[in-house]
């Protein structure tokens, strides 16, 4: 078994930590804006200083290969983000590329003979912060379910409300022109020159902590529902209109919410929903509200769970506190199961190297699962203190990291030795 | 008695209607803006035409006086507003400046003997839409709870959340240097040049079209307080984190306000309260929302009811859903009641004119309330068409604001002989 660099891990969590810094230990880092481009710079630098070849495609997706001893044969890639959620922290995909970077070190380092090429990468915008949607490279390139043309030039209005992010109706596409990262399409991962994709990732949740566990073997993306709820109330003066005239939107919305938490909880306790957004017109506190909507986003693996959510929402009343309801799906995504030999090779590595460990599915998305629907694909998780994450108290510690970089590289050089 | 000319209201409505119309039935007129500035002209040519004085006060706020045979006794004010709320309708306010004006048209064209001067009145920014707070005028001018230059010097950056008006930053103090109406601070209304105001309105609720009234004779503004309650939560993601390590605080929004409901349902029948905006953070449906606020706005004429509200505040629950609990008060106001003899002269006034009519009270806020400070004061509703207000809807038939027109005529003319 080979271990890799904490001291070397340590110093990067530490680098990368700067590009973005908002000031209070966590970091602010938009796909492609300056301060992602210095994470990908110093990527660049520590990769070429070990001797890797770096190449970029078409969506600025970028690639830093050590070649193998038969650098014919298709390589093996590890890959996450760089891009962060606002006053997001700092683990969340950077861990991924510092994972990866720390295997091709451990190995330019201990000199491992390894017969393909081992490739880092870095994803560009999995977050979709200033450019939804999230996983849009991913999605581009292993699983173009959109036009691309339609997730390039997307203008998201409607992010200036949710995010205050000025330049919201820049595109994506000339942020892409101004990034020099720009590359060619014909540098895109694909099935015929990798054979495999692997991904470390912080959990993002609590489960690993709780139990104690140093490392997650992830087995696959839940499945996933998400709807908006609608309730029409009418707009009444708050002074004048007698309780018994009113219909109060939000009212009604606060019954429903009520309702699902209700039926919800009926169903099996892995379910995890979650209603995160509220709309509420006019939203004037001398106003009763006319229309309330509000997401739900429901999580399972098994299918049959996610019907059972689905048949919930079908069953909410027609009518509550006086105030029309209705429905509308989002979107929805099955779930996306890992490739079973690489998921062995990820136990088997954790299990030699001692680490305590558990089976795991992930509740979020990752570009790794939009890959698994193109090659073999599987992710590695490492706690997240308190679960939290996707805020600037996300942690990690670095034994914690190493450890997950350590289960990677053994993982990785498994899938090199068949 | 004397009454008013169908004729001569319905033109008016309908030539006033035009000054913002936005084009489904509607109007949107902020204060001091060019269409608020086109209604001010026409009142000026009409007030002209019928050789009333005017003046403008150091608010802008706009007085045409037709002379009484002893003018030097203190003057009888008919007054209203002519801005509105954002797609709002074509009677809040300007109906009561209508009706002054037909007043004094009607004492003009039939050559009504007055002792008194009479003065057709309009306030400038009642509705506070684009300039908070509402009623700025009479608050500065009859009861001046906030220091002058902090109204009109007072900047609303969250004017851009909640109502898009792009020069919201823009203060009311510049909007009144170039409205060409910043007259002399003298002119202001006053007790001493002014012995009694009226205003007449839209009932902005169903009481009256519900109860088959013609008219509603005011006898108070409700007193009301306003608070704000917050939830704390904890942000998580909502892909990976158990529903038991939950913390969200819009769920336990949602059990505060159906609390809320529950108990304050339980006092007097006449109370109204609302919920009518609320805020969550960060408000993205994958995330576990840490933080919502939400206003709780109640009115009552009691003082007592209202106490009994503010215990229920006081006694939701420190802990929801593992969620802490807080409340802050934003505002209150104590009920104002309408001067007794200014009351009956109207009640007299409608029985002798022979309309049906009920005692009725003022759930919304008026300058009456503030101008009630000052001097004795009172109201006179007409119905609103299915209780709708600030909203484009809104409706009252010409038929009825002519006979609030002619109820406010003959109250003045009771006003006028004591």
């Amino acid at each position: 078994m080979y271990e890799c660099s904490l001291e070397r891990m340590t110093d990067k969590i530490k680098t990368m930590s700067q590009f973005g810094d908002a000031g209070h230990g966590g970091i602010t880092r938009y796909s492609l804006s300056p301060e992602a481009l210095q994470a990908r710079g110093e990527f660049v630098r520590r990769m070429e200083a070990i001797g890797a070849t770096i190449k970029f495609d078409d969506m600025a997706n970028l690639y830093a290969t050590l070649p193998g001893s038969e650098p014919d044969l298709p390589g093996i890639v590890m890959a996450s983000h760089c891009d962060s959620v606002k006053n997001g922290g700092n683990y969340d995909g950077i861990l991924g590329v510092m994972g990866a970077m720390e295997v091709l070190e451990t190995v330019a380092d201990q000199n491992i003979p390894h017969k393909h090429n081992l490739t880092a990468m870095i994803w560009t915008n999995e977050e979709g912060s200033l450019y939804p949607p999230a996983m849009m490279s991913s999605g581009v390139i292993c699983y173009d379910y959109l036009p691309e043309d339609i997730r390039v030039n997307f203008k998201h209005e409607d992010m200036l409300k949710s995010t205050s992010v000025l330049d919201a109706t820049k595109t994506f596409g000339a942020a892409l022109d101004a990034s020099g990262y720009k590359g060619d399409k014909a540098n895109r991962l694909n099935n015929k020159d990798y054979k495999a994709m692997f991904e470390l990732h912080i959990e993002q949740g609590p489960i690993l902590e709780a139990a104690g566990n140093d490392i997650g073997v992830v087995t696959c993306v839940l499945g996933m529902v998400n709807y908006t709820i609608k309730v029409y109330g009418q707009s009444d003066h708050a002074g004048t209109t007698p309780m018994k005239y009113r219909q109060d939107a939000l009212y009604g919305a606060s019954k429903v919410l009520q309702y699902l938490h209700d039926e919800l909880d009926k169903l099996d306790p892995e379910l995890v929903y979650t209603t995160g957004e509220i709309f509420c017109h006019p939203n004037v506190h001398t106003v009763i509200p006319d229309y309330v909507e509000f997401s739900l986003d429901a999580r399972h693996e098994k299918p049959e769970v996610i019907e059972q959510v689905v048949k919930v929402i079908e069953n909410i009343p027609k009518e509550v506190v006086k105030c029309k309801t209705d429905y509308e799906i989002a979107w929805t995504r099955d779930t996306v199961y890992y490739d079973k030999e690489l998921v062995s090779y990820v136990q088997e590595s954790v299990d030699e190297l001692g680490y305590s460990n558990q089976k795991i599915n992930s509740g979020a998305g990752h570009d790794a699962q939009f890959a698994a629907y193109m090659l073999p694909t599987t992710m590695v998780f490492v706690p997240s203190k308190d679960g939290h994450s996707h805020c600037e108290p996300e942690y990690t510690s670095p034994e914690q990291c190493t450890q997950g970089a350590s289960v990677l590289l053994n993982a990785v050089l498994k899938c090199d030795a068949k």
